[in-house]
C-alpha cells in the first residue's frame, strides 16, 4: 500500500501501525517512541493518502474512513510532526509542498468580495459554536499566560490588559479594531480606558453580536461595529489596533494594508498588530486547513511582513514573539470544546465535531513543533510617540484585570 | 553656483546661506526656521558639493575648505535632516544614492582580510581616543537609559544589565562574545553570572587591551580574548551575544553568519544580537561614513536581516526596537568628546577632531531624524528555552547596577 510506504520513509521514531480496507496491517517503526494504529475504512485512502497526505488525512478523519484504534488524534499528528521535525516531510510531500507554493499567491488574493466570502465561512457559524469552545468574551486569538496558575478565562483578559497597554490609551482618543469579532476587545477598551472605538468585520453574525454587546453593556455611545473592509476606511484614528485578522489579508494585500494603517493612522498615533506567523520562513498554509477552516488564510513569516512595513514608512517600535502561549490557548479550547461534544455535535454533527477536534489539535502542534508563533507588532509614524523603554508594559497591577472585565458575550 | 541650485530644491524650512569662494552669497529659504551660514574656502567646492554633496559636505568640513559662519554644524546636518523628512531629498541626490546602492553588496563583501583590515581602521585608533570619549568602561554602542537623570556611566551598565537579563545566565555557562571590543561586556557577564566568556575580536588593539583587563580584574581564568574572525570558529556555546559587531558583517554575508551563530549555539542556547539597523528600510552607508569611518559598514533593514535569521532555522524570540537611546548616547559621547578636545587634537589633530565631531553629529541626527534605529533580536533553536512572558526582563533590581560595575577600561 502506497501510504504505507510514505509512512516507512517518514517515521524515524515511534511506529505507526495501519490496519488498511483490506485487513492487512503494515508497520513503520523507528527509534521507541508513541505507537499509534490507524485503521482506514475505504480502499480508495490507500492512493488518495499518499498522494495528498496532507489534504487527505483530515478528510478521512473527518469522514470517518480513518480512525484512530491505539493512541489518539493528537498522538498521531504529534508522532508525524516530530518526524517531520527529524528529517524533514519525505521528498514526495516536498514537492507537493513546492507545488502549493506556486498557487498560494493564487490562493491569497482575497479581493475585498472573496474576503467577505472567506470571513463568512469561518466567523458567521453559530454564535453558540463559539461560546461552547472559547471564553465567556469569545476571544478567539492567543491568550497570554503570565504563570501556571492563568486559566484561559484570565489569560485573554491578560492578552487584552497587555495589548491596551501597548497602545498606550489616553481618554478621548479614537481608536480602530480590525477585524473587531465578538467585540470582546473594543468593548473592553472603551470600558477601561474611556476612548472611542470603532470596530469592522466582515462577518455579520459578528457585527450583529458585538452591536448587541455595546448596547447591553451601555457602550454604543463609545463603541460602533460596522460591516467593512479595511480598504473602504477613510478618516484618522489616534490607534489602530488588528488581532488575529492578518492571517486573512493574504501575502498579495500587505503592501495595501500597511499603506492604509498609515494612512488611518494620525502622526503621532501607535498601531499595535497582533498575527499568527511562522518563525521557520515562509511557508504554505496546510492544504486541509485552507480548505475547509480558513480560505484564503496564511500565516507570514516576519521576512514577508518586514518589506511592507518599512514600505509603507511605518517605523516598527517593538515585536513580542509568543509562542507556546497559543499551544496553551489551543489545549484550553480543545478540552471545553470535548467537554461540550455533545452539546456541539447537535449544532452541527459529528463530522462537524472531528473536523474542528483536528483543527485545534493540527494547530496546537502546529505551535509546539512546527515553527508556528504569534508576533504583536507596535509601529509608529514617529520617532518618540513610544516611551524610551518597554517598562511601561510590565507595570504590574493585577488588580486592574478585575476591573477590566466586561459584561460576558453570551 | 551649482551647490546652490542643489539647495534651493531640497530647503522647504529654514534658510541656508553660502558664502561662495568668490565671496558672493547664495540664500535658499524656506518656511520660518533656523538659518546657517556656509562659507566656501575653495571654488573645487562649488561643483564638488553639488555632484557628490554627501560625500563633499563632509570632507570639505574636515578639511577646513567649508565652515560655518552662522549656527553650528549641527544645525546645518538637522536642516538638511528635517529638509529631506519633508520633501525627499532632491532627485539628483536620489540619482546618486540609487547608484551607490549598486555597489554596496561589493563594498560590504567583507572577507576575512578585508574584515580585519576595515576592523584596524577603527578600532586600532588609540585606545586614549576612545577613553577620552566613551564611559569609562568603554562601552562603544548604544547605552539603555532608564529615565532622564540616567548619565552615560549609568545607561552604559544597563545596558550590559539588560542584555544579561534577556541572555538568562546560569552559573558555568559558556559564553561567546562575537566582536568583545574593550572586553567590558564579557568582564561584567563573568563578574556578575559566573560564566565562562570567550571575546573574539579583528582589532590588536582591543584585544591586548581586553586582555589586560582581564588579568587585572582577576578574571583571566573565566574571559579570555582571542584576534578571530567568527567564520573561524568551533566548539558550541550556551550563550552567543554580539553587541555592535552585525554592522561590520556585511548583507551578502548574512546567511554565513546565521548560520555559523546556529552552529555555534547548544540546541537549548540564547542567542543575543544587538545591531544599528533602518527602521525605514534598506538604504545605503552614507559615503562620507563609509570611506573615513566605517569602511564595509551597513545598518540593515529587519526586511534583510529577517530571511537570513528564518533561513538558518533560528527562531526569533524577541526584537526590541532601542531608537532615541542612542541619540542620547552620540550627544553624550560628544559633549565628553568636546570637553577633551584639546587633548584629542594633540593626540592626532585639529582635521581628526572636525572628522571625528562629523561623526558623531551625523549619527545623532540620524537616530533622531533619519530612521536609524537599534534592535535587539533575542534568538534560539528550540521552542520553550526562552520564558513565556518578558517579565524576566523587567524585574526591577537596581542595587545589582553597582555590584555589576567592574574595574574601569582606564
Amino acid at each position: 500500500m502506497l501510504f504505507a510506504s510514505l509512512l516507512k520513509q517518514l517515521v524515524r521514531v515511534g511506529t505507526v501501525e495501519v490496519i488498511d480496507a483490506d485487513g492487512r496491517t503494515h508497520q513503520a517503526s523507528g527509534a521507541p517512541g508513541t505507537t499509534v494504529t490507524l485503521r482506514l475504512h475505504d480502499r480508495k485512502l490507500h492512493r488518495r493518502l499518499f498522494w495528498t497526505p496532507r489534504l487527505a488525512v483530515g478528510e478521512a478523519y473527518m469522514d470517518g474512513t480513518l480512525t484512530i484504534e491505539r493512541g489518539t488524534l493528537y498522538d498521531f499528528i504529534d508522532l508525524v510532526a516530530i518526524n517531520e521535525e527529524l528529517g524533514g516531510a519525505p521528498p514526495l510531500m516536498r514537492v507537493v509542498d513546492g507545488f502549493s507554493w506556486l498557487w498560494r499567491r493564487l490562493a491569497q488574493s482575497n479581493d475585498p468580495r472573496r474576503a467577505r466570502h472567506n470571513a463568512a465561512h469561518h466567523y458567521d457559524l453559530s454564535g453558540r459554536l463559539y461560546e461552547l469552545f472559547l471564553d465567556s468574551d469569545r476571544q478567539y486569538s492567543c491568550a497570554y499566560f503570565e504563570g501556571e496558575r492563568d486559566d484561559l478565562e484570565r489569560a485573554q483578559l491578560r492578552k487584552k490588559q497587555h495589548i491596551a497597554r501597548k497602545l498606550l490609551l489616553a481618554p478621548g482618543q479614537r481608536i480602530l479594531d480590525i477585524g473587531s469579532g465578538w467585540g470582546g476587545l473594543a468593548l473592553t477598551l472603551a470600558a477601561s480606558a474611556d476612548v472611542d472605538v470603532l470596530g469592522i468585520t466582515l462577518s455579520t453574525e459578528q457585527q450583529a453580536a458585538a452591536t448587541r454587546r455595546a448596547e447591553a453593556a451601555g457602550l454604543a455611545h463609545r463603541v460602533r461595529f460596522e460591516l467593512r473592509d479595511y480598504r473602504d476606511l477613510g478618516g484618522t484614528f489616534d490607534r489602530i489596533v488588528s488581532v488575529g485578522m492578518f492571517e486573512h489579508v493574504g501575502l498579495p494585500n500587505y503592501g495595501r494594508f500597511f499603506e492604509q494603517i498609515r494612512t488611518l493612522l494620525k502622526p503621532d498615533g501607535i498601531a499595535l498588530l497582533h498575527s499568527i506567523g511562522r518563525a521557520d520562513g515562509p511557508g504554505i498554509t496546510n492544504p486541509w486547513l485552507r480548505k475547509y477552516i480558513f480560505p484564503g488564510g496564511y500565516s507570514p513569516a516576519l521576512s514577508e511582513v518586514m518589506p511592507a512595513v518599512e514600505a509603507a514608512r511605518l517605523f516598527v517600535t517593538d515585536i513580542e514573539i509568543l509562542r507556546l502561549h497559543y499551544a496553551r490557548t489551543l489545549a484550553a479550547w480543545r478540552a471545553r470544546f470535548n467537554a461540550n461534544r455533545v452539546a456541539i455535535a447537535e449544532l452541527y454533527d459529528e463530522r462537524f465535531c472531528r473536523m474542528w477536534e483536528f483543527y485545534l489539535i493540527g494547530s496546537e502542534i502546529a505551535f509546539r513543533r512546527q515553527g508556528h508563533m504569534v508576533w504583536q507588532m507596535q509601529m509608529a509614524r514617529e520617532v518618540g510617540v513610544v516611551p524610551l523603554t518597554r517598562d511601561y508594559v510590565y507595570e504590574r497591577d493585577d488588580a486592574a484585570l478585575d476591573v477590566v472585565s466586561t459584561a460576558s458575550a453570551a
